[in-house]
């Protein structure tokens, strides 16, 4: 089966994150508010073929952690969208 | 209410994505198989004060397609993640 998955990789807690900030900043300029706690991430999309959705996902996080972020300033979410 | 937000911008199906395409291509030398379709793309949470669901998930939508991204060649996925 092919399952489609949806990686998050986002900066671990505490981690700065100037991206976000700059972007929270410009909001009230821009007439946004009530906007708080903005934090830029990467978002990457794949199909995994697989026997089953368990072992899709250990693929996916593998791959995410080995590859797709640095862990140690990174962490990521594995989510299966959808299987065919 | 403060409801908490995940927006995924990503490349419009067609646009060239050299950044997905990279990583799809070192995946095998690496030791995964099985993995095809790979799309690079950004994801921001963030947090928004706001009546009702409905128009965080309207703000939220604004502030993706105006500031987030570039409509042209991306699109966003607005979700709710929680509510608190």
């Amino acid at each position: 089966m092919i399952f489609s998955v949806l990686v998050e990789v986002s900066l671990r807690p505490g981690i700065a994150d100037p991206e976000g900030a700059t972007i929270e900043r410009a909001l009230p300029a821009l007439g946004f508010t009530g906007i708080s706690s903005v934090r830029a991430g990467k978002a990457f999309r794949f199909d995994v073929d697989s026997g089953s959705e368990a072992e899709a996902v250990s693929t996916a996080q593998q791959l995410a952690e080995r590859l797709l972020s640095n862990p140690v300033i990174e962490q990521c979410v594995v989510r299966v969208e959808s299987s065919r």
